[in-house]
């Protein structure tokens, strides 16, 4: 679907909900509604924002650093740019555009700034109306175009992952492996990693989120990789867990679970599911084998723009699956005092089914 | 100054405003005062808060991922878990710990997480106290210690540059030479780059904050480097910028200017002087020569535990400099179908004048 179209989506909400503009401050919803790629160095650091009017042409409103990008990769909205900062700009720009009542992205404006934009919305007379999730409900079920892309990510991300596999070696560190994983997703085109690379070996497996460190191969022991990439604005999100030499018995009964708690909730995914019941599933597996405590977060989550997105396959979430959204399912137990095991696909929603996008075999059936 | 002794300082803060607790978001603020060292994926992600008490033992709140990380670099302080999110976990703390007024970071707390508080607030009869920059407040003037820190970042960066500066050709990508440098840096010790780091060839150094692309480096053409690196919690922050092979009289007009709008400003930088008129000195030299318009940003910004932050050197912030402020003086000029020069320091102000923490010398008395 092309911006301009998710833009008239964004148009007909508007107007149904009788408001007269949105302001799209979340980054990843801005370059789905624009193809504009910046990235925010963090939140109180924009590189730009859109202005939707229901039933006006839409903005892009950057400053001077991003205007020759914005102005060459935005295709089907004006840039403006502000000098002294978004706000002095809304201010004069609103009533000049009529706007008397404007949306803003409740989960993507920090309390500090919302406070701000009450001030000028009083001077203005203008109704502030805090949104949330509308871009993302649209992002939720990716078309086809867009799962082509995640496909792709994810391919790319598997032949990285492969070509660093076969040069693991005891002696080198979880930094060297992370670092060759990074440099080699760069040269072959992707964006950067969708998040900071996961290598862990030993004992430190058993950290969900280990930092790679400076630390040195463990032969014979596990080794975590957790892993992902962004390819033309898309992420891709993988973990295999293997051992670099000889695994042993209590290294294959671990991974055998989490694989056989991986392969029967991928078995249930399929349009109309909840996604709590996906991972009781999984959870169940484990539980019954005596390592529920030991699985301590969620099953799964969404991937598209962003690499951590809707849908959770968590407990709590009791919505149900649509086709065409992408989640992950992951997973994992961790034994403080042995290391960890998590092993993470991505899979496509299907009407009946799930497509898994993953082709990468390394150490999943062992 | 110890964590220990930093959160004393922000408890007898509270006591003076009648507060009887905080809760610190800003992932920096929190490493601040606790030495915790994880980062957030993202605002929508926290890997923790911290609960400051004024009068009792302050807690970081986490959950299971980082419960291991968390305990073991967090000295002066208890840590908790929450299991079903942060929020249910204060609804069923606060009245324990007999809190009935609380401050958050409005600065770093998204307005829909606001919202939520101020539900949890009316069902405790709790008053909420929006608080801007308290944390901020302190880190903004650094002690001798964090100075030092300071000064290892920005020497691990130069020896990480010059490392790299030598081994550049023509042929060279830009991407080539940003992962040559980030590979570097970790190799060497840093935890990670404190940004994506710029290297931006012929007229793309036209672009401020241009993004490294498959793109050979031009020879005898403009080559822009802006790099940094985190060693220790601490960001360094530099540009150089150079022509491998031969400059031609623009780029040494051009670069010159540069250089004696960065020298002129560095001169005035002391203790007492506002951040504006710093700004001024540079931006009136390069105005003089004719080229106002092309240097479009701010001169320079502060440097700490994040990369960017306060004080700016712009025209817009009337506030005094004051002893142990660490900051960038980096004008730049920007020319679109030429390419950029921008050169980039770090100095600490002091009572009397500045010290350049730099000590590289590549291509800037030239």
């Amino acid at each position: 679907m092309s911006t301009s179209k998710r833009i008239q989506k964004i148009q007909a909400r508007l107007r149904r909900k009788e408001i007269d503009a949105i302001l799209i401050t979340q980054p990843h919803n801005r370059r789905y509604l624009s193809d504009y790629t910046a990235a925010d160095h963090d939140i109180g650091e924009s590189s730009g924002v859109l202005l939707i009017p229901a039933r006006k042409s839409p903005l892009l409103l950057t400053d001077f650093r991003f205007q020759i990008q914005a102005e060459r990769e935005v295709e089907d909205m004006a840039v403006m740019l502000y000098h002294k900062g978004l706000l002095p700009l809304l201010k004069a720009l609103l009533p000049d555009l009529g706007i008397t009542s404007l949306a803003f992205e409740s989960h993507y404006t920090l309390h500090s700034v919302a406070e701000k934009l009450k001030e000028i919305a009083e001077q203005l007379s203008l109704t502030l109306v805090p949104l949330t999730g509308m871009v993302e409900e649209m992002r939720l079920q990716k078309d086809e175009d867009e799962i082509e892309k995640l496909r792709r990510s994810v391919l790319l991300n598997e032949e990285v992952f492969q070509q660093i596999y076969k040069t693991i070696t005891p002696g080198q560190t979880e930094i060297d492996i992370a670092l060759a994983l990074e440099s080699t997703m760069r040269r072959k085109g992707a964006e950067s990693p969708s998040f900071e690379t996961i290598t862990a070996t030993g004992k430190r497996s058993a950290l969900p989120h280990a930092v790679p460190g400076d630390v040195q191969i463990e032969k014979n022991q596990p080794l975590m990789i957790d892993m992902g990439l962004i390819l033309d604005g898309y992420c891709s999100d993988m973990t295999r867990t293997f051992v670099p030499g000889k695994a042993d018995k209590k290294f294959m009964k671990i991974h055998r679970l989490v694989r056989k708690a991986q392969l029967a909730a991928t078995r249930e995914i399929r349009a109309g599911i909840s996604a709590a019941a996906v991972d009781k599933v999984a959870r169940t597996v484990i539980a019954e084998a005596g390592y529920g405590e030991y699985f301590g977060h969620a099953l799964g989550h969404g991937v598209g723009l962003a690499v951590h997105e809707e849908p959770r396959l968590s407990s709590r979430n009791r919505k149900h699956l649509k086709a065409g959204m992408i989640v992950t399912v992951e997973p994992g137990i961790y034994l403080p005092d042995w290391g960890g095991v998590r092993l993470e696909n991505m899979v496509v929603v299907r009407e009946d089914g799930c497509e898994v996008l993953n082709q990468d075999t390394t150490w999943l059936d062992i």
